[in-house]
């Protein structure tokens, strides 16, 4: 764990080291609509893209991010970015979202806190960080923002919108919500509606943010560094990520290992760590370096709230209007997500004689196993572009 | 929801209406010493029995409960205890533990809060809450006081041992514990050692608890009427209880419904509340009214520290001693403690050419089965007891 004071928020500002972002600024004159009734103004997309656009712009792919990724999808640690990309392992040259052959544009999403305009960004009017004044985003409105982008980018359709977890939502959000701008579909660990039990797990993880009495309803950015809600984020972190692993892996990684640290106790201490609680507490104090308390509780929501269905009469009727390639993929061993979600977004898809294809990534990792074990699909997904770079 | 104002903690106390509870005392000439090296004095258990004791004592049946529960086992609702008996369904004349046959007893655990020493009860040295004062307590330390217990009841040997969740742990350890003094044993949705991912839930429970600012430490009990750490407890008590239940079952049951309460907000508000948020908010300020939040603690650690291996030289050296017909029972739906622990106590009981069978109740309600689908293994659990009061 890294020694640096922890920050008040571990948003990225303005002024910090860009990292390969770039950025993108609408709703100048104009207020950008969100699904809640609230609107925005002077939205900031941050972006990051690799590869070059063809002359029709028909290679374009949109990478989506998850619940804390960022635009910074592919390439190593730096400045302006603390970790490598996220999925370093599936993005680059000769890999299977190959940047020799494909321009791939991946953007921080509305709601976030690595550039792109969020409940940490400076409100308009006063300079001052949104906090409690940030409105409720939804996938949708992300898409919406993303939309901005494309047409800012000359990218009229994408060969294939892309997306895992969050992303994947993202993903089926826009072939749904722009059948015509899409014309293929890749939508990993993810779902058309987050279930109760997702909902559950993020309605606690809330909870414990508000509980944190730093957090301050939302209104923290004032604090001294080290004083911001970083009890509150990193417990909310921790539930997220037990749902993101499995109980198999946990038992083979940590067993009943003892810590043995010096800051774990007595063994039958009750503040005792066990090597399992040093993990995860690590992982929740990670998250508070690099991340805001608002923008996780602002995602969060997002997912809770993502439903294709929404508005569109019935799921069946939402889903009909996807009508490009579709391939879906699960893991077996995915609590948060379990792979029936994705079997049946290859069934919804299909049920109208579109093209869809379900793949079942065979790892014990459970959710995290679209990152940690993506290369099972490396062929599959090489070849599913491949086809659908010839859709034009 | 009750509309009582919050008691600062939901400790039953000496001097409130006693229900059916009886009090045993000891440790009040020479202290009890506990796995932590820690010791106590003037140790009060709280317990319930029903039925008669034969005249050789041998009919008797000692009941273990899990978390949350206490002696009230059997029964219905009333002055000093909230809520009917936890196993009313199992535990009575004609059930599977019947009362006309066998004397059943039930005990509060050690650490717990209604009746039995706990954080909350008075230190004999100043009569305030013990508080942070109170040591780590183990399920072995657990079953020493239980061992009292009987021989304070003249119950040399119980005919059985029954329990499920962290009543099953109890049950396993007075078998490896005193397998002289138990002659059959009955293990239900629960397992011989916590698991790395049990740890896990458990440990980000506590860290909820701890956030509370109104948790003091552990030494809440001087603040008003509702101002007890009710929102830390509330938010372990949830996390818990998605645990107990299952995806299929949140799903069938709230779906995505929006709560449409006053209380819930807009339906695209960040605080706004679907159905499973109800619910588990429910039942996390349910537990606030009945439960003191240091013995959430506490039992929580001792279930976390369970393990049967402990200074046993290995599982299978500490399993060997159970010598005993046992009974494993699981759930396939249990997410919390799945199906394959209990087979695990079955083979590993087996292994030694003691008769063990294995039963799985077939049922999507999640751990909490044992409580709610009971009734499964009603038949077979009748033909167990009824052959172990041949055991004498």
């Amino acid at each position: 764990m890294s020694s640096d004071p922890l920050p008040v928020t571990g948003a990225w500002r303005p002024g910090d080291a860009p990292g390969g972002r770039r950025f993108f600024t609408f709703a100048t004159d104009r207020r950008f609509a969100l699904d809640s009734g609230a609107t925005l103004r002077d939205v900031v997309v941050a972006y990051e893209t690799w590869g070059s656009l063809d002359a029709d712009a028909g290679n374009a792919v949109l990478l989506c991010h998850a619940w804390t990724g960022d635009s910074h999808a592919s390439g190593p640690a730096g400045r302006g970015h603390a970790e490598p990309g996220w999925w370093s392992s599936m993005v680059g040259p000769g890999l299977p979202i190959d940047t020799d052959r494909y321009h791939v544009v991946c953007a921080n999403v509305l709601g976030g806190c690595q550039g792109s305009t969020g409940p940490a960004s400076p409100h308009p009017d006063d300079g001052r960080p949104y906090g409690s004044r940030f409105p409720v985003v939804t996938i949708r409105d992300m898409v919406r923002a993303q939309s901005r982008l494309a047409d800012h980018l000359g990218i009229a359709g994408w060969m294939s919108v892309i997306g895992g977890s969050m992303g994947g939502m993202q993903a089926l959000e826009w072939a749904v919500m722009h059948p015509r701008r899409v014309r293929s579909l890749v939508a990993i660990a993810t779902c058309m509606q987050a279930t109760a039990q997702q909902i559950a797990w993020g309605g606690i993880g809330r909870q414990a943010v508000r509980l944190d009495p730093k957090w301050d309803g939302g209104d923290y950015y004032d604090r001294a560094p080290g004083d911001g809600p970083a009890e509150g984020l990193a417990i909310a972190r921790q539930i997220a990520q037990v749902t993101f692993r499995s109980d198999n892996v946990f038992t083979d990684r940590f067993g009943r290992d003892f810590s043995g640290r010096a800051e774990a106790g007595d063994i039958l201490g009750m503040w005792q760590q066990y090597e399992v609680e040093r993990y995860l507490r690590h992982h929740g104090d990670k998250i508070v370096r690099r991340f805001d308390a608002n923008s996780y509780l602002a995602i969060g929501k997002a997912m809770d709230l993502h439903d294709v269905a929404r508005g569109r009469g019935s799921l069946e009727r939402a889903m009909a209007r996807i009508q490009v390639p579709t391939m879906a993929v699960g893991i077996w061993s995915d609590m948060l997500y379990p792979a029936y979600q994705q079997r049946a977004i290859a069934d919804e898809v299909g049920r109208n004689g579109v093209a869809s294809e379900y793949h079942e990534i065979d790892s014990p990792h459970g959710h995290d196993a679209f990152l940690i074990d993506g290369d099972q699909i490396a062929d599959r997904l090489d070849g599913f572009l491949a086809e659908a770079s010839k859709l034009r």
